[in-house]
């Protein structure tokens, strides 16, 4: 029996579990070139809120019906692939679900780490990849320069601000509440934390960033982005990850482009997935600093395919540090 | 004698005559290391409008009362340095005056072209340079791919948009007049040139642009802009040149970021004089394209420093083709 968790309705503003049903069905025999895969970790990631709504978008909706999507990690228990045989540890869009049928050429054996597998759902995976194109092709950190961070204790923003410590630079992230903020700076060695629920934030921007902002990292979107802009210094780069703020209004930014002009600045909107030739050395340049512990990292791990939705639900209300991640068997 | 034009006060919107005054005054003696120029051609640049302003920008506004600045060529008829001697050709900010003391340092020697050394104020100099770094190293236009130009006619759009059709891209302009477009069409080569004056110009443009924009060469600004937002493609490109329609106001765009997310799109304001270790390199490959009639040319010169206020005036106000230029002498 596979349990999988599917799109029963989509979420008007904000999801809710009403939005999910858990189901069991039967698991289907195997054809040729696919295996059967016992999910073991999953990923639970923020773009999947954009997947459950039906806007048009860089990727295909989840239908109605369908099991919620997401990357995890499993062992295969069958296999009708000369690819793969059973007790492979792979890779790959798995789903909300206990057991995933794939064809061989939609996952992956993971590669070694001298740390738990699971980093590979986080800064040494998909997430860890999205901060090092944002952050280093995009932003560019230079020694000395002031980047900002927004969901500065993410999965993506945490790799992020960290990559561009590594690189010299002085960091300031913004994130949701006061623990995160701890983290950020004790944790993750940021220089500084900020947190939006605090009104005076944006003053406290410029105490920390008196010489103006150099590059932007931007989880976030909504309302705080439009604050940034008159705080970008000359030659300043701004990636565009993410805009969970947003939801499903349409937000539109109010952009002096004359500042743009005059600053000669950058705005780059980008897509990990766009990356994939890059992907595996990439990887390995992350895998690396992880076991050196240049990037520190927060896992939560909760137990039971049951509680994903409640889980998801909560990174995206912003009560979660770090990268969640449900443990399926 | 040096006659020159000074600017007597700030235009408030729109420049007019009485911005300007043209005086006469004694020519110092050189000092050690300075030059004394007679000026010839005279450039007249859209940038001059906003040194014309004290609104703070990438560049020192200029003072009241001092001679208003552009690029010129000129033969030096008194040296009082090594570098150059009297007859040799030059060019340099020489600035709104029938004569320049220059230091040796703040002019060049013209390199040798095999057409009318006035195209070194245009196509094969500031204006051509502009051109190339927005289009080649920012749109980076590819065969088959559609660039959409503004100001289309002009010193600067007219050579990106050549560049682009070198490349194989198809290529749009927008200008003012149905003369421009013509033009820009007839002359300059490209596939269309729409005019904004007529109203119908945003529905033309989805006609001959069927399967969007993927880079725009924005001279430009205002409300245009906005319209070509959600035209673009995935991974689109819009350089930020110019923003002449937006003038003194402080003009904000209502920008979603969703789009440039969803899109991967760049948008990156540039000013030529941070390429100027490129200068050089790029010159010679526009000298090469316009000796080959690769790039089409063409020019107004307008007679005697009197006559440069209004000549400046009719370039803001739109009613030029192409690259203006004053003969001083």
């Amino acid at each position: 029996m596979n349990t999988k968790i599917i799109l029963r309705n989509r979420p008007n503003q904000t999801v809710t579990q009403d939005n999910f049903q858990c189901i069991d069905a039967d698991i289907e025999p195997l054809k040729s070139g696919q295996v059967l895969v016992l999910n073991q970790w999953l990923s639970l990631d923020p773009y999947v809120r954009g997947r459950m709504s039906e806007r048009k978008s860089y990727a295909p909706s989840i239908a109605l019906g369908d099991v919620v999507m997401g990357e995890a990690i499993g062992t295969v228990i069958d296999s009708r692939s000369d690819q793969f045989k059973a007790g492979d540890k792979v890779i790959g869009m798995l789903g909300w679900q206990t057991h995933a049928i794939m064809n061989s050429a939609a996952i992956k054996s993971i590669p070694q780490t001298p740390f738990s597998e699971t980093r590979l759902l986080g800064a040494a995976g998909m997430p860890g990849i999205t901060a090092w194109i944002g952050m280093m092709d995009i932003c560019k950190p230079q020694a000395g320069e002031t980047l900002f961070i927004t969901s500065a204790a993410g999965s993506v923003g945490s790799v992020a601000g960290q990559l561009a410590k590594i690189q010299g630079a002085h960091v300031i992230g913004l994130a949701g509440s006061d623990e995160k903020c701890a983290f950020a700076q004790d944790v993750l060695n940021f220089d500084h934390c900020l947190s939006y629920k605090n009104s005076s934030w944006l003053g406290n921007l410029n105490k920390y960033a008196p010489n103006g902002i150099d590059g932007v990292f931007e989880n976030v979107g909504g309302t705080l982005f439009d604050s940034l802009i008159p705080q970008m210094n000359p030659f300043s780069r701004i990636a565009i990850c993410g805009l969970i703020a947003e939801g499903l209004e349409e937000h539109f930014h109010s952009i002096n482009l004359r500042t743009l002009l005059a600053n000669r600045m950058l705005i780059q909107g980008f897509i990990v997935s766009d990356h994939i030739t890059r992907w595996q050395e990439i990887q390995k340049q992350l895998i690396n600093l992880i076991a050196e512990q240049k990037i520190q990292i927060h896992e939560k791990i909760t137990e039971n395919l049951q509680n994903a939705p409640q889980a998801f639900i909560d990174l995206l209300e912003g009560r979660c540090l770090g990268k969640q991640i449900i443990k399926l068997s």
